[in-house]
């Protein structure tokens, strides 16, 4: 059947295309299916388990914007890396906080660029992994008898909640959370403070704000590549917000602290054989396969989420129907993250956010030209500059969409650039802008398609998930998303 | 520059068209270096490393026309598995037919269907390992005699050459060639006797003579399976009698017994991890993967092989200038493998080889009318029956060129199929039907991108043998040759 028609060169033609967009989408598929390969097993750990959790390193191994966090081992399972996630406490609010954002987070189905949670409850930790909380101690005594009391009242009431606090006998003081090959005693075991405890399968390295400070350096030395990275980034960003649209929620508290990175090894997340010293060749392999992408990227701390109720009671309902929209909670913060990702943007170039720069800024209609330019320093910093605008669009009606934010990254990313916006223009209609678009894409997946096939015979790690954000634009395009895309990046900045 | 022109479609088809060949061209050759990435290492073993030696198993893994073989593991390298292969020594001219083959097959380039040598010499082997001359000293006590009494001239003689027999001390008795983990004495190790012995690193696991015995039962079963099996086996017997062509090496001694089978895992060729029952799993998967190819087919048994020196003395060629081509050694032979194939598709089929059945075939001028059909058993058996018509015609310059039947057999398994055959005979004219082939290639060319694309994500073993048989196939084909091959297919027997 396959081969029926095998005269018509048009036919031909096509049915290559079709099967190229095909396979393409079943490689996307594929791709998920390996990166999120342990994401997706149903994991769920109580406060039973917590004593058979050690630490690999009495290190954080993430200082985060809510948490801190360290790699464990889980003795029933000790090839698996985890990550213990200790929250911050220094508000009162933070189990109630905890509580919520796990609430809002547990609506959302599985991301890969959304923390998941494989087991949360308040636990006993040692005050040595506490260590921001003896710095703060130190600097004045009253604050330290200030969250001593606070301790105090916390650990009773948390007492009530259903979620039961995992109880200390001194065995467990010795067994739970021991640094592997270490003495319980070191570093002050025998103080326990009541703390809410997350586990989580990726283990972040370090956020998205050690990431930027790090790449100062780098982005003078080298910026074609750090601003790739960062394209790179907030397209995954993009991802896991837009995938918060169909569930009403909002973040709300988009930051760099509260985004993290994970080493992202497909197929087998876990296998430190990579990384080890003595395996260079791999290593090197690997590396040149990873592509430029940095890492993964997880949105984390949802304690500022905001979810509009899909089941909203009918009287609330009325009562609303005459009340302005902007006075609406829900539809107050639609466009709020998309906004805040325009100040990522500008934070994540080393940039300062132009509304802390700038706090008059908003007491007026402010346009993108008051905004202050990003320099031009490489092949994305133009394109950067025209999203960021676009999300920091003071009308929320008139701000880019979470959904075309990610499609101006990916073209910023993979094209079409340039030169193919100016045949474009040239072109003399419509139907004549779709046949270059498809002409374009075509090839596009073909470069794809042979990338995929020389990643089988490589002896490196494989697939890289840049391929995998490649593989997914270039299978789920079209000439008319192009031309979408093109358009929106090629409005001249006086109709933002 | 790979964008400039993307307004114009048959650019871009034409350029989709040479991204598909030149990458499937480097992934066969990506493909050949990982199937011969053990082979092309220059392995030498002499006469010191015999005592270095150990048998797996003290059971022969496959028992060959001219010699029998056994696994065995080296212990400066206990990881890879090598083969000893015992040369069987009835006849007093063994080692002169040994050293003949030995500088035959020394003056071909490295090819993966032929046997590479990684070090040979005269060793003292344990009788225990000689079970074929057991028997036959049982047989009669005369043999027994006279073959004791050969082995005493033998031994004397092989003192001479340059080549030197490992002598044995009782130390080396204990030591040379112990089945692992069992004593020096199970067997009789007391009695040695001094035989050719090869080390090769492809270990054979049967002949193609087992398979076709063992294939009876599976060719009535499922026609389609063991006769696509036996192209594919043909087809790499075929590369490597093409291959000894540029180098004037005819090997005149094809036979089932003197084809050697290997298990071929691409990469790790001798990972036998996969071949343990304990991981079921990723054996599955890698037979999914493997396709329909059996194995590796190795040509062995180089001992009747004839070679056209290139040198040739002014002398000789000025007295054979007056003889008959036929009469002139080298050229009565250099169409002599070919219609050995031709007798080898009969046998591979289980059919009698047609001139041992009619012997006075031959002493009449018989067409392929007079050799005897194939029965029609499968999608091949057409095929193979007008391949082997081809092989045995009785005129050696009308006989079908090895080249010519390599491409016919790749034709058969990969196509085109008579469905475009009758499109082609019916296509207005020739550059009608090279379009239509060129469609056809089009299309095989992206399914096999495809394929390698989708390799890259299986977690079996990757690229088969098939997959890389099927892209030399694609990436060297062009209408030209595909149009050539499929006019001496359809051919009517008449002409023939």
């Amino acid at each position: 059947v396959l081969y029926k028609g095998t005269e018509n060169w048009e036919e031909v033609v096509g049915r290559i295309r079709g099967l190229h967009t095909d396979t393409l989408r079943k490689l996307a598929g594929k791709c998920e299916d390996r990166f999120m390969a342990g994401q997706k097993d149903h994991l769920r750990f109580g406060t039973d388990s917590w004593s058979d959790f050690r630490l690999t390193t009495g290190k954080p191994c993430c200082e985060a914007g809510d948490a801190v966090y360290y790699t464990a081992s889980y003795a029933k399972d000790p090839l698996v890396n985890y990550a213990i996630k200790i929250c911050r406490s220094k508000v009162k609010e933070t189990q109630q906080q905890f509580f919520h954002s796990l609430a809002v987070r547990q609506s959302l189905a599985l991301h890969f660029n959304i923390q998941q949670d494989c087991g949360h409850f308040l636990a006993d930790v040692p005050a040595r992994l506490l260590p921001w909380e003896e710095e703060e101690d130190n600097g004045g005594e009253q604050d330290k008898e200030q969250e001593e009391a606070e301790g105090e009242v916390e650990k009773k009431k948390t007492k009530e909640p259903s979620e039961k606090t995992a109880t200390t006998t001194t065995k467990e003081e010795e067994e739970g959370l021991l640094v592997a090959g270490q003495p319980a005693h070191v570093g002050g075991a025998g103080t326990l403070r009541s703390r809410v405890v997350v586990i989580t399968r990726e283990v972040p390295f370090q956020t998205v704000a050690d990431f930027v400070r790090e790449g100062a350096a780098r982005h003078a030395r080298n910026p074609d590549l750090y601003e790739r990275q960062v394209c790179l980034l907030l397209l995954q960003l993009c991802w896991g917000l837009e995938h918060m649209k169909p569930y009403h929620v909002t973040h709300c508290d988009l930051r760099l602290e509260n985004l993290l990175l994970v080493h992202c090894q497909p197929g087998n997340p876990w296998n430190l054989e990579l990384l080890e010293p003595n395996n260079n060749a791999n290593a090197a392999a690997a590396a040149a396969n990873a592509g430029t992408c940095p890492a993964r990227l997880i949105i984390s701390n949802f304690s500022q989420a905001k979810q509009k109720s899909t089941l909203v009671d009918p009287g609330v309902l009325k009562d609303q129907s005459r009340l302005a929209p902007e006075i609406i909670t829900a539809t107050q913060y639609r466009k709020c993250d998309e906004f805040q990702t325009g100040i990522l943007i500008y934070e994540m170039l080393h940039q300062p956010n132009p509304f802390e720069e700038t706090p008059e800024l908003k007491e007026r209609e402010y346009t993108c030209a008051d905004l202050p330019p990003l320099p031009a320093r490489s092949l994305y910093s133009q394109g950067l500059q025209q999203l960021a605008s676009l999300l920091l669009n003071a009308n929320p009606s008139e701000r880019i969409r979470m959904a075309d934010a990610r499609a101006c990254l990916q073209c910023l990313l993979w094209g079409p650039r340039e030169d193919l916006f100016q045949a474009l223009s040239s072109a003399p209609g419509p139907a004549q802008r779709d046949a270059t678009l498809q002409n374009w894409l075509d090839l596009k997946r073909t470069l794809m398609m042979i990338k995929f096939a020389e990643r089988s015979l490589d002896s490196g790690s494989g697939v890289s998930l840049e391929d995998w954000l490649c593989c997914q634009y270039l299978a789920f395009s079209s000439p008319e998303t192009l031309a979408r895309v093109v358009r929106i990046l090629q409005q001249p900045p006086t109709q933002l």
